[in-house]
């Protein structure tokens, strides 16, 4: 097991027993009160699976610098939030009309849609309130800016307006656009790569990291945000639906065109190996303490679901 | 005309020439692109309409304190965003399944559902990327405590929470519960009442308010919020679509109760009498520089609108 993937298992631990109690049942100091069904369902989409890649890579970029422990952890719950509201609206009926995620019901199959809409609603502002408290660092510039890279990694430049390109690139408001080489990798870097690589830079802020290793940091996320992308497509391609933990081959049956099925599956693990070399690069300047973040790209582009 | 009018009056113009700017189809430093249905979507919703009450409130509690111009200007933005987004989303077919919004077709109509939605969700992050600004307050200690401010006033235990609240009351999910007037009341203190009174905090965090200023803005503000969801119910019932801008009597048709049903409409003209007084008295330690401030729970109560 890599140095990544032991933190990996450790983050993912520390983030199920964190979300439990940030999902607790008992309104917070300025809450009024928090509704039991609406509680529900934000803990069915958040609880009890996922990878936590997002929250590792934040404790592995942190740890660069030496920081460990509650900070990376605050931040790495907030990314969390805003991964796990985005995967709830992403399965609603008006948009990839899912009945399944990680094995289980999406949220409006196990409750209902305006149970789902609401839940990630509330998960999004969760994000920024978790970012706010005082536990994810004690220098509020520092906070504030963690908010500014989450908020913009996932509005409309980034996150949400991939998945809105990514909806206009299947045909669903007239004919597709989106669908050469350059379209599928700009609604790639926005739909997954933004906040992979906010993730990334959230650590390095927490690291107090130099402009020059955050300049770093941004390499080095970008080219991992697309090989993640790019071995999730050849997964879709190759691998099998029980290791994948989905429906795989469902781009080819949406007709969605994917950099894989533009590419050809061998030019695609050509490119891969290409960008973890990207990646490496990035992070040149550091010595062993970026070993993490060095087998994160690794592990990004070997893992089988 | 009162102070709190002309305030009104002059923040909606600057809110439309700051919303225009913000949502423009350029993407900002971080963003990646912006595409062009989602910004159309997000104006649609956010530009040419509504009365920009919340950020008036905010600019009304800044100038207790002296505090004008640019900075209440974008933390109202933040709020307004939020207001903006939320009723896109309880527009939405799965939820309150509206056609018309001051008076035009409202976004999953205009455009579509998987577009309401995102338009809404790019929303909430970008209230949170304009308090992230520097140009909100040059100290981050008052950004990021404008933060926690909306984050939790906007959330699960909070807006979002009354939302989800006011759908159970409904019998959405099994028989209502809600009905009685305690019931009704923490509905309309989640739902409305938590932006309102953010609103107001958010104006006083700004102006550097102390601990005993801050309290006296909190208890007013929950006399306004309350005092403005009476009011609105109370057009429900009496007022006319074409002055109101929406259909009226829907509460009554959706089988739905609202403290006038539950208090009649008398009881309920004379709670909202006594809310002012409440709100005038939560103010008294301050002069004149409060009366923008108790002419807004004025205009609150006699507004047709």
């Amino acid at each position: 097991m890599s140095g990544f993937e032991a933190l990996l298992s450790e983050t993912a631990e520390a983030v199920e027993v964190a979300l439990d109690s940030v999902l607790s049942p008992k309104p917070r100091p300025g809450e009024i009160a928090r509704p039991e069904r609406l509680v529900a369902a934000m803990r069915h989409a958040m609880l009890g699976g996922g990878k936590r890649l997002r929250p590792a890579l934040v404790a592995a970029s942190a740890r660069l610098f030496d920081v460990t422990g509650e900070e990376p952890l605050m931040a790495g719950l907030a990314v969390e939030c805003i991964h796990g509201y985005s995967l709830i609206h992403d399965d609603l009926p008006a948009m990839d009309d899912d009945d399944l995620r990680r094995g289980r019901p999406t949220t409006h199959r196990a409750f209902d849609e305006a149970t789902a809409i609401l839940a990630g609603d509330a998960l999004q502002a969760l994000a920024f309130d978790l970012l706010a408290q005082e536990r994810t660092h004690p220098d509020p510039a520092v906070r504030i800016a963690l908010v500014a890279i989450l908020a913009r990694a996932s509005g409309l430049g980034g996150m949400v307006g991939g998945q809105m390109l990514d909806l206009a690139a299947e045909g669903r408001f007239g004919p597709g656009g989106g669908a050469d080489e350059a379209g599928v990798r700009l609604i790639q870097s926005m739909k997954t790569g933004a906040l992979i690589a906010a993730s990334v830079a959230m650590g390095g802020v927490l690291g107090g990291a130099s402009a020059t290793a955050q300049e770093a940091l941004l390499r080095f996320g970008e080219s991992l945000g697309f090989a993640f992308q790019l071995a999730d497509d050849l997964l879709d391609v190759a691998g099998d639906a029980a290791s994948v933990g989905k429906a795989t081959g469902k781009d080819a049956a949406a007709g969605k065109a994917t950099l894989v099925g533009l590419m050809g599956i061998d030019a695609a693990r050509a490119r891969l190996a290409s960008l973890v070399d990207e990646a490496d690069a990035a992070l040149a300047a550091f010595g062993s303490e970026a070993d993490a973040l060095r087998e994160a790209a690794r592990f990004v582009v070997l893992r089988d679901r």
